[in-house]
């Protein structure tokens, strides 16, 4: 065992958060700072120099993290699907990293009990990216601590091997328009999707529709189907109220 | 020298391919099929399978290849910038790999004398993205014939290196609004950006802007800020009516 791992886990003052870290992660981690910040909302953040605009926050982290898993995750299906285009490699790498699923796995991994923020400033609504995002960093963590072929093997073999069911997202459609109508029938809206008409378009095959919440727009897609356009607006909608 | 490369580079019908893919980029490569592949543009493919739905075109490395990319330049941005936040390396990162600077460091490669495509099937302006496809597509190729660390290295001595300058992307603002007024005027076209409004969206502090292009609606944004709202709208149109 190399001196650095024995100070880390036994005579560093943060000894306990590394053997936590060790419990979630199956491994012990080099440097413990990439981690904690990995773990710190931007709300308890400080910046870390006087002029630039980087705090130390889970921020950048969480940009790196994203990129990274985002090739763990296109090899992963260009590998596992041979014979299937491009679309579908898309649309199944959307519904892996999706806000609502890594939030999800987040929750599995317990995540939770690690990220410091300031529950003043956020409403249990304005939590819901939270966790996503601490997934997001962790891996960029993860990368910066140890490199790209060991954070690819941790994502496959410790998260989306035992966590992921990807034959079952296969057949989960992403209906966001379903999703949006649900919502607002929890929540005593009215919703109605509407073409919108302009002084000139007749020449123009584009559909453009407007999701409107109790006559307010919340969203607008553009398509030369007309249901693509409502679909493209119910997603926007959803972004909008953040109805996961 | 192994016997793989001295057959791919002296004895293997490939052999003359083989070396003009060295003289592009720098080694021998391993698995030929690969860069083949990634030369072959959707219009001169067949499909692989019969019940599958892809082909012997480069969507598939295109897919590989753009994920991979985007995490190498995330991990170049976030070294290189310690003390700038997400906002700028989110940014950044865009201006790099946007569909148009990749269709110019295509071109300076010289990689559209490698590019199978059926010209009969595409006018001037429809091969636009071809270039910069292409780009995306050999990336891919060259990380599943030789991996990780040697794509990265490749991309960051190879292509950022000597043809990307970092510092003038800093500063060029990407001003989709402009980059359409010009376009309009080069074309003779009337363009107009045009609030919309909407039955009931007195309430409502978002702004919902239109492109009209010869009176058409060719893009559509949405802001807080009205000024967002048309910039948005301006590179949608951008986007439609493939302005580079």
């Amino acid at each position: 065992m190399p001196f650095s791992r024995i100070y880390n886990l036994y005579i560093s003052p943060d000894r306990k958060y590394v053997r936590s870290l060790r419990n979630l992660l199956g491994f012990v981690p080099g440097n413990v700072r990439l981690y904690r910040m990995a773990f710190r909302h931007k709300s308890v953040a400080v910046s870390i120099k006087e002029n630039g605009n980087a705090k130390n926050s889970n921020e950048r982290l969480e940009f790196l993290g994203d990129a990274i898993l985002g090739s763990v995750i296109a090899t992963l299906l260009f590998k596992k699907y041979p014979f299937k285009g491009e679309g579908f490699l898309t649309e199944m790498r959307s519904k892996i990293v999706s806000r609502a699923n890594l939030n999800i796995l987040a929750k599995k991994m317990g995540l939770n009990e690690l990220i410091e923020y300031d529950a003043k400033m956020f409403g249990y609504n304005r939590q819901s990216s939270l966790l996503g995002d601490a997934f997001e960093a962790l891996i960029g963590a993860i990368y910066l601590d140890k490199g790209y072929s060991k954070t690819q093997s941790y994502i496959l073999t410790q998260i989306i091997n035992p966590l992921v069911d990807i034959h079952q997202l296969e057949n989960t459609e992403t209906n966001f328009k379903s999703r949006l109508i649900e919502w607002c029938q929890h929540h005593n809206k009215e919703i109605q999707f509407q073409k919108v008409k302009n002084q000139e378009d007749e020449g123009s095959r584009l559909f453009t529709v407007e999701a409107l919440i109790d006559g307010e727009v919340k969203g607008i897609g553009q398509d030369y189907n007309k249901k693509n356009a409502e679909k493209i607006a119910a997603e926007k909608a959803c972004e909008e109220l953040k109805v996961l």
